[in-house]
């Protein structure tokens, strides 16, 4: 049998979790994973790439299992000297997190892509599965709030997610190009199966599915796609879309999230995974055209992990 | 009595410490420093500027005493996580460090000048003394040795200053204009003297006189120019001066320096000064057409520098 291929879209924390437990079960060519660039931003001369770091730091397990983002065990140096020159420190750049950083900007200056020096990094933190930025050209989520549009960091670490939402913008996105690779692969027989992991819909898997239509070739492609839904029992796992929803007038359930995909993926997702805690929204999914898929979907140790990663391509089959 | 106005020309450590001297014995507005940037590079994505870095570490008090470039008290953190990355890290960057290369990128991102970035680094660290790059445009030196011609911080750093040196060239020199505000200071009446500090002729000092006939405009204004020998009883304090004074055939000896200044810029330094260890070199100095100022010119304790920096200003009345 040919090695199956499959396909995660992954944001930051709660994709790179599953990214982990499906890492862990799969074979490691089989795992192909795109990731969200778009809340991507330059600081202090750097490339940050938020979500692609903490995919990479998960699948190498140097990740901080605390906090969720940065990596375990990390020091401040260089942000304390930093604060002593009055330089911004609102983003939190640890020292180790810092090598990654300044390999990139290093390799991007030397010319080459970010597929490319994603690929570097995944290699020399020993990870077998395959890592794609979704497009290598400039997106970037731009948040509309009460308070004017904002610039998604700006948005999510430095005013902490507090203005409210009304919508999101992503600049950039009618000249982006879909990554070579994930453009190969959103063709009909490549894929086995499509994972939305469980990020949040608006800012990590948005443009991601938006990127010239991938939505619409991966649909094409007739592989199966599930969907995680990132909300259980009312809340977000992490991260601001519980708040979003609420302010973007959607239910703050897991039937919010699968009506926001069914809406704007038509035909899209075939199984849509919810929390057991959330068992009694099942019915309603499924009149959204969605098998229902009732998981436990709250990953806290890396057996959670590999059990979600098991029942999505289990229930993808 | 108005303002006295002197400017210095400095490269690295000894240039460093001589200005520290300087700003110690004159009022913080007299001072003005013309950096060597000939040396600057980028590495991994960073723009480093060694001579006006260790101008500013050292004019601010932070400089490691021991090595001579960087600060004291450096942590490794970053460097060891490049390490693990396999990231290249023959340029030792610490931690604290970073951070200033770290303010400068994002500043030169923002559209700031070098010049600019420069002056707010001055200010943030306390530093009254006037700190200038001596162009703003790229200027890099190529030294031309046995193993072909190797950027400068190649043959410096990586190589350790092991090929043989022929000569030196500095790319960029034909389209780097003044800095502004040393243009303004290299007019008659504006300057009271010129110190050419005791750094290296060929590397650091020859990439400050040669912009735009910087010399000639300095010679020109009238104003008396002391040069201070890097080259102590036949060796350098620090650095490869001594090295390449022997691979170009030249004395390894103040006298060598003394030639090199009086050939090179006729007419330009009035005042020589060397170490009470070459008195006996004095004579010849004088035969060249230059008052020789013998003093002590080794430079350990703070009190060093303030009497060669008292020295100097005196020898130019």
């Amino acid at each position: 049998m040919a090695t199956p291929a499959i396909l995660a879209l992954s944001g930051g924390v709660g994709g790179a979790r599953l990214c982990t437990g499906l890492a862990d079960v799969l074979p490691p060519e089989a795992l192909h994973i795109a990731c969200n660039v778009a809340d991507d931003f330059r600081h202090l001369g750097l490339t940050i790439c938020p979500d692609i770091d903490t995919v990479l730091y998960n699948l190498s397990g140097r990740n901080d299992p605390a906090q969720g983002w940065g990596l375990a065990g990390e020091s401040w140096q260089v942000l304390e000297a930093l604060a002593e020159l009055d330089a911004p420190t609102w983003f939190r750049l640890g020292d180790r997190d810092l090598a990654t950083h300044l390999f990139r900007a290093g390799r991007l200056a030397d010319g080459a892509s970010l597929s490319t020096v994603t690929a570097e990094l995944a290699e020399r933190l020993g990870i077998g599965a395959r890592l794609y930025p979704v497009t290598e050209q400039p997106l970037a989520t731009r948040v509309d709030t009460d308070d004017g549009e904002l610039p998604f960091q700006e948005y999510f670490v430095r005013r902490q997610c507090q203005p409210r939402v009304r919508g999101f913008r992503f600049a950039g996105l009618e000249a982006a190009r879909l990554q070579p690779q994930l453009a190969a692969l959103a063709r009909p027989g490549a894929l086995d199966a499509v994972i939305i992991c469980p990020s949040n819909p608006f800012v990590s898997v948005d443009p991601i599915l938006l990127v010239e239509d991938f939505w619409q070739r991966l649909r094409d492609t007739g592989a199966p796609v599930a969907a995680i839904s990132p909300i259980i029992g009312g809340r977000a796992v992490k991260g601001p879309a519980g708040k979003m929803l609420a302010e973007l007038n959607l239910p703050v359930t897991a039937l919010g999230v699968a009506q926001w995909y069914a809406t704007r993926y038509p035909g899209l997702v075939s199984v849509f995974a919810l929390d057991e805690e959330d068992a009694a929204l099942a019915a309603e999914v499924e009149n959204l055209g969605m098998r229902a898929l009732v998981v436990p979907t709250w990953m806290r140790s890396r057996e959670d992990k590999q059990v979600l990663a098991r029942a999505c391509l289990d229930g993808l089959r």
